[in-house]
């Protein structure tokens, strides 16, 4: 399929410029394996949570999702449902501290497939966090820093990373009289902004959440403001919001965060955005989110809408609830939504028309005449051993026809053909597939010449020095 | 854990160089992901085969260490137990009559973990298969050429990798008088000499297997050989063994297979030998096993014999198992033990004292002096956009002995440092960590001098040429 090389692709994308530490956890953590506890929240001391305090419980009404696994007399086990989760209870069963790592691996969900939209049963998810007790917003600033090289990186096109911060918006609503237990649930519904009117999401505020008209609308003049550093300014200076512990505190890393950003180089693509919410409830501080700005579908028949297509912030809370005494590690992180992107790359392909290599062969190993079989061993051997990537057609005498024709469906650019003629004067011929040029090559020198083609940059200093 | 970096080197080694498709199965396949349909064996046609008949069907005795997801009112499903079953399988659902492709990923399975022999409950297994009607041998070949590449780049020490048929065993059987209907018991009584005298293993064929003493010693006197083309010369010369047509076809595909291995270079390392039987049912030609010769564990306490690091062989029935109509597709393949060769590699760490990083950073961005967090920032962000690996602490206003000490406890070689005075020059204070020796480089040519240390052979041509 023409997807396979963006995704192998995209799962190495630059995430290791960030130097980021690859955690491969041990099989005996089961809480970081595919495969999950349920209900052994507290292992050192031997007493047991109940699945919903631990798994489940994180996850509310989305833990019908989960996958669990026959009670086969064992241990009660289920398949992750997220990255998150299995990472807080790392840390906390394990006493970390400190740590930035990325994770990318597969999560198991039982909700219907809508392929369109990218959610499938089983999928990639592809996270970065940084957790631990440090100077404000650095570390916050370099995962938004991650993002915006990812997705620059990726050539999506245009796209927007929107900014807020729970302390903001819980400041927001305090300020407009909402009482804090109805926090979460003006949140969930202020997130719906990014999809539906400021009037329908006012209706909802008021119609089913239960709140005041006079709160909704005190929302409404905060919710639909977006900006910058004036921005920021601005409502720091607002008569109501100033009043307000939280939203000073929130104001105040935002103004910071912008501040780093801006050494960064990268605010042309952030918006602090009152509207951002985010729904999982998890987040205590700044909450992000990426979306891209233009879909080139001119071509495709069904106009895909994916949403957003990385998502983060910070949750301070969520390690102390998997640690016995309730000790907290902060943490920052950011998910990459990889299937998404996937869905998106896939529809330019097959909207392009362009044909994508599934592999990485650089040269075919070929054979013009019969009983060859033996030097085209002998010279793939070679190129291997040198570190060429090659092939050749398992057939004894394979037509020089067939031997082209593969290299053009594959897309292999270069055919290394050895025939009689050229096993007695000791060169392989050399034949470019596109435009079938040929030249003779010494076949000492036919590894060298075909990296020169294709890895300019691996020659050794002195290959370059002999140019 | 000092694994990490091996396991991460493990997993991406050379197998590239034999260019090999890597497939992504989409996620609809239920049967290439972690999660398999139990008992939907024809998808096409809506005729459900048992659970018995697909999955579980394959395993014999081991599918009671099949991971069953409950029943949760949609399809039976259970985590995969192996990468073979689920690529034949897949092949059949999709026609597809030629591939070749690796396969890294985890399989699960319910034994308890013996840690110390490499069998864990989740853990990855590295298979590359060919499959497709070619001429004969030649992508068995490859399968032990890679085999033999893979095992030498990873420096494990002397290795052997043993060869035999299926065929060729069989035709040993019936020569020797074993009815066609104790072949497999017999078989598997065979595959015990690597870890039995021959005695243990002739008195298990007649006291247990119920094989006569005659055939028993007849079979003794094939299955202790063991060498190179001049026993397979010497067994087509066999008086027995040339009245055989199976044991022909195996012998005749042995001169063959060791012809090609010859043009490969690496018989140095195989070896014909006729006691190796392997443990599947699902062989029907060659096999081979790779084992480790020379363990340098002198240093550990305890004797760490792990087997095999290696195994495979043909499968030509499998496929045809899975396709209503039993159309069958030949298939040669190996598995990699990989959790096995990280045992290994971390035992010989341990004992080395050996430290190995975590991390690929190549540069720690360091600030002397306080309120630098802004140049600090600034300069980690044009080295991350020149593509250098860099880090930071995220702290304010750290001490330099402090992010000397970071690198020193992680491994990062450079560190790039800008104090005021550096500010003022334009330059950064490039220190080498082992040698404390300290440079000042112009900023502009930081990212370049940063390369030229630690990847020489990343420079482009341009540079090679100024140097």
């Amino acid at each position: 399929s023409p997807s396979q090389t963006q995704r192998v692709w995209v799962t190495h994308c630059q995430m290791s410029k960030a130097c980021l530490e690859s955690v491969h956890y041990p099989p005996s953590f089961f809480s970081l394996s595919s495969v999950t506890r349920l209900g052994m929240g507290f292992r050192p001391n031997g007493c047991l949570a109940s699945p919903q305090e631990t798994l489940m419980g994180k996850y509310g009404d989305n833990s019908k999702l989960i996958y669990e696994l026959q009670d086969q007399g064992g241990e009660l086990l289920a398949l992750r449902y997220d990255l998150t989760v299995p990472f807080a209870r790392c840390l906390a069963m394990n006493k970390i501290t400190n740590i930035k790592r990325y994770h990318i691996a597969k999560v198991y969900r039982r909700d219907n497939p809508a392929t369109t939209r990218g959610r499938y049963r089983e999928f990639y998810q592809c996270d970065f966090d940084i957790a631990g007790q440090f100077d404000s917003m650095i570390p916050d600033a370099e995962c938004l820093k991650i993002v915006h090289e990812i997705l620059s990186d990726l050539q999506l096109g245009d796209f927007l990373i929107k900014v807020n911060d729970r302390r903001i918006l819980n400041g927001v609503f305090a300020v407009c009289g909402v009482p804090e237990s109805k926090f979460i649930t003006t949140c969930s519904t202020v997130d719906k902004l990014d999809k539906m009117p400021w009037d329908d999401v006012r209706s909802e505020m008021v119609g089913e959440k239960g709140l005041s008209p006079e709160a909704a609308d005190c929302i409404g003049e905060y919710v639909q403001l977006h900006g910058g550093l004036d921005l920021i300014e601005q409502l720091l200076q607002d008569p109501k919001l100033s009043q307000n512990k939280l939203a000073k505190e929130g104001l105040g890393d935002m103004k910071l965060l912008f501040e780093y950003l801006t050494l960064f180089g990268i605010t042309g693509k952030i918006s602090f955005d009152l509207s951002l919410a985010r729904g999982l409830d998890y987040y205590t501080g700044v909450i992000f989110e990426a979306v891209l700005l233009q879909q080139e579908n001119d071509h495709v028949e069904e106009s895909v809408s994916v949403g957003s297509v990385a998502g983060g912030g910070r949750y301070d809370g969520l390690v102390g609830m998997f640690d016995p005494k309730g000790r907290k590690v902060p943490c920052v992180g950011v998910s990459i939504g990889i299937e998404r992107i996937f869905s998106i790359m896939e529809q330019r392909v097959k909207a392009s028309g362009e044909k994508v290599r599934t592999t990485e062969t650089q040269v075919l190993v070929a054979t013009p005449q019969k009983h060859l079989l033996g030097a085209r061993l002998k010279l793939i051997s070679e190129l291997w051993d040198a570190g060429i990537k090659a092939e050749m057609l398992y057939k004894k005498d394979p037509k020089l026809l067939k031997q082209l024709q593969y290299c053009e469906d594959t897309g292999i650019p270069l055919v290394a053909i050895i025939g009689e003629q050229e096993l007695t004067d000791g060169v392989v011929k050399l034949r470019v597939v596109t435009t079938r040029e040929e030249v003779n090559i010494p076949r000492e020198k036919l590894a060298d010449e075909i990296r020169r083609r294709l890895e300019p940059c691996s020659l050794s200093v002195q290959s370059c020095l002999t140019l």
